[in-house]
C-alpha cells in the first residue's frame, strides 16, 4: 500500500462570520485543510475525516522540506488502505479554535489590533465545528459527503453531523467515542485545564502578550491525557516497574521509573507545539457535546433527524476512556429509530489509543465498511497508477498528490 | 454502637536514628499515636491500624476543644463497632514523613538548625514506616499484635509487617490494596507530582524558606487523586452531567459542571491542611513498595516469612485504582505458601474510596474476623460499660477515653 506522498496544506477564507452555539460569533475567519485522492465527475465520493483533541488537517501523506511529518492517519489513508484515496477523495479540516492554521486563540484578534485573540477567542462546540465544515464543503462544490469518519472528539463531530445536516452526509463512521462525557471524562478535563489556568505563566490566557507561555501547565495536562489514552494493561506490558537505573535512587523529585521518564518526554515534546488556550477550547468542546440534552436527554429521540442516515460504529474493548458500553448507547439510539447501523468490538489491548493504530481486524472493519460507501457513491476509477505495493520511497514517491 | 468518645493524641520521642531502606537514616524523631480500648493484662489484644496517604493517627473519636473532627475511622473503631474496642487496644499512629504531627519535612531539620527539613527530608518506604511502628510497640510492651490492619497505603504497611517483622503480628487485614503498583497508578503520581514540583512556588522543596506554599500543584495533584478514589459510576451517580447554572455559560476558565466544582473544593480544603513534600514522600512510598522485587519477582517467595501469619484480604468490585485482581494476586501468593487466607471481594459501587465507608457486608466481613482475632487474642473484658448503643452525645459522652 502506497502513500498519499507528499501532500501540501491549503487554505480557505471565509468573511461571513460563524454563528456559535454559545450565542457569539466567529469573525471572518480561516480554515486550513488538505484533500487526497479525486474528486469524481459527480462530486458524490468526498470523505470528511474529522481530528481529535491533537490532531490537526495533516491526515496523510508527508510534508516537503524540513517538515517531513506523516499525517496522523497515515496507516488508514492513502492509494489501496482501508479509506482508498484511489476510490475516494479524502478531505481533513482544521478546526476553528485550534493551533495548526486554522483561525484560533494564537490569530490576531480583530477586535484588538495586533494583538492575538488568547483567551478572547469564542468557545467552540462540536456542533460550530460541524458547521465550519459544511461551509468549506460548500465553498470546494460537495453537497452530500459519501461519509464522515472520526475518532474519539473526531467521532463526536461525525455523529454532529448526522444531527446537524443529516442530508450532507450518507454514511458516518463513528470511532472510539461517545454520546457525551461522563462526570469521570469531565473531571479529568477539568484537572488539565486547572493545571494550565492556575500556571503563573497563563496570565488569564493573554500569555502571548506577556511573552511567555504556560508550558509547566500544559505538560501537565499532557501528562494526565495521555494516561487516559491508553489502557492499564498496555502500559504494564511497555513500562511495567521497569526502573531507568538498576538500582532504585530513592528520589521524590528524579526520574526512578520508565513510565516517568516516557511521559515527561512526551509532555515535553507536546508543550513545545501545542497552544494552551487551544487545549482548554478543544476539552471544553468536549465537555459540552450532549446531543441528548437538547432532546429531553433522549438520545433515540436526539437521533431521529438521522433516520436517513447509516452508520458504522466501533469501539475498542480495552478503552476506558470511551469505553465500548458508551459506544452502544449510541447504537441503542440508533436502533431504537431503525437506523442502518454496523456495530464492532474490536479485542485490543491498546486502549483508546487503538484507534489510531494499524490492528488489522480493526482496518479490515473499515476496509470492508469503505467497499461499500465507494460502491455506493459510484466513486471514479482513479486517474493515476500506483505501480507497487510498497510504501513510496521517502521525500518523493510516485504517488505525489497535490491537494487541489 | 458508642464512639469512643474523645481523645488526645500522644506523642514518643525516639533518640536512636531510624536506618532506611534508601541507606540513609532518620535522625532522632517523634511519633505521634492515640490509643482506644484497654491493653489487656497478657498484652495480647493490641491492633495497629496503619493509614493511608492522607490520613493520620487520628482513626477514631473527636478531639476536645475548637477541633472536633472525627477520626477517619471511626465507623470501623469503637466500642460495638466491627473493630470492636470494648475489646481489642487499637493504636494508630502517624507515619515519619508526615504532616500530622509526627517528624517529617515541616519538622526542624537537625542538620540545617533553623531550618525546616523541607525538600531534604530523607525518603522513607512502607517498610521503613513499620520498622518506625515496631519501635513505637517496643516502647508501649507490646511484643506481639493481635492484627494490624489498613487500607491501600495502609494495607501495604499491613503486608509490610508479615514480611518484616512476622513474628510480631498474628493476623493481617489488608484492604483495597496491591502487592505494588502497576505503571498507571505511577504514572498518576507522577501528574501529580510534576504539577506539585513545576509550581513556582516550590522552590525544590524549600518552599518554606520562601515564605510561600505550592498549593496551585498541591490542589491539582489532590483533584487527580480524588478522581482515582471514586468509580466512574459513583461520579456518575452523585454527578452526572449536572451544571451549575440552568444553561452552561460557554466558559472555558468559570466553573461549569457540579463535578468541577465539587472536585475544586476538595483541591482548596485539601491544599489548606496538606504538606507538599509529604505528598512527594508518601506518593513515592507507594511506587517503591514492591515485596516480589527482592524475592526475583516472585510474590509468593516474598511472602514465604509469612508462613505462620493469617490474613484476610478484602477489595472492591468497582475499585479500578487497586482493582480485584490486585488483591488476588496477594491471595494467590498465599495460598501458594498453604498461608490461612480469607478474601472477600465486596460488590460496591464507590469505587477505592470503599474502603472507608461502612458498607453493611465490608463491616459485617470485618466484625466476623475481628470476633475470631479477639477470641484468639484472649481479650479481657472491658473496664468500662457503654450503657447504651447510641452514639456518645457530642463533646463528653459517657464513654470518654483518653489514651494511655
Amino acid at each position: 500500500m502506497a502513500s498519499v506522498g507528499t501532500v501540501t496544506a491549503q487554505s480557505m477564507h471565509f468573511a461571513a462570520p460563524l454563528p456559535l452555539r454559545s450565542g457569539a460569533a466567529l469573525r471572518d475567519y480561516t480554515l486550513v485543510y488538505e484533500t487526497y485522492g479525486t474528486l469524481n465527475a459527480a462530486r458524490s465520493n468526498a470523505v470528511l475525516v474529522c481530528h481529535a483533541l491533537n490532531a490537526s488537517h495533516h491526515v496523510a501523506g508527508r510534508y516537503a522540506g524540513q517538515d517531513q511529518a506523516t499525517g496522523w492517519w497515515d496507516n488508514l489513508v492513502g492509494p489501496g488502505k482501508p479509506l482508498d484515496t484511489d476510490q475516494l477523495f479524502v478531505i481533513g479540516v482544521n478546526n476553528p479554535g485550534s493551533c495548526f492554521g486554522s483561525t484560533g486563540p494564537m490569530s490576531p484578534n480583530p477586535d484588538r489590533p495586533g494583538q492575538a485573540y488568547g483567551a478572547d477567542f469564542p468557545v467552540v462546540t462540536v456542533e460550530d465545528w460541524v458547521d465550519a465544515q459544511a461551509r468549506l464543503l460548500d465553498r470546494l462544490g460537495i453537497e452530500q459527503l459519501a461519509a464522515v469518519i472520526g475518532g474519539s472528539l473526531g467521532g463526536m463531530q461525525a455523529l454532529g453531523w448526522t444531527l446537524r445536516h443529516p442530508g450532507r452526509v450518507r454514511h458516518c463512521i463513528a470511532i472510539a467515542t461517545a454520546p457525551n462525557l461522563s462526570a469521570q471524562n469531565i473531571a479529568f478535563n477539568e484537572v488539565a485545564r486547572r493545571a494550565i489556568v492556575t500556571d503563573p505563566d497563563f496570565h488569564g490566557g493573554h500569555y502571548q502578550q506577556h511573552g511567555v507561555l504556560p508550558r509547566r501547565g500544559l505538560r501537565v495536562a499532557r501528562m494526565l491525557g495521555h494516561i487516559t489514552y491508553l489502557s492499564d494493561d498496555s502500559m504494564d506490558a511497555k513500562f511495567g516497574r521497569a526502573l531507568r537505573a538498576p538500582e532504585p535512587a530513592y528520589s521524590t523529585q528524579e526520574i526512578e521509573f520508565q513510565i516517568e521518564s516516557y511521559l515527561r518526554h512526551q509532555a515535553d515534546k507536546f508543550s513545545e507545539y501545542f497552544d494552551a488556550n487551544t487545549y482548554l477550547l478543544i476539552t471544553r468542546a468536549l465537555d459540552y457535546f450532549d446531543p441528548a440534552r437538547d432532546a429531553g436527554d433522549d438520545l433515540a429521540r436526539a437521533f431521529a433527524p438521522a433516520r436517513h442516515n447509516r452508520f458504522l460504529v466501533v469501539s475498542f474493548s480495552t478503552d476506558w476512556r470511551f469505553a465500548p458500553a458508551r459506544s452502544r448507547e449510541i447504537v441503542k439510539a440508533l436502533v431504537d429509530n431503525r437506523i442502518d447501523v454496523s456495530y464492532a468490538e474490536i479485542d485490543a489491548p491498546h486502549g483508546h489509543d487503538a484507534f489510531l493504530l494499524d490492528d488489522a481486524r480493526y482496518h479490515g472493519v473499515l476496509r470492508a465498511y469503505f467497499e461499500r460507501v465507494a460502491r455506493e457513491a459510484g466513486a471514479a476509477r482513479p486517474h493515476h497508477a500506483h505501480p507497487s505495493p510498497l510504501p513510496a520511497p521517502r521525500g518523493a514517491g510516485p504517488a505525489r498528490h497535490e491537494a487541489p
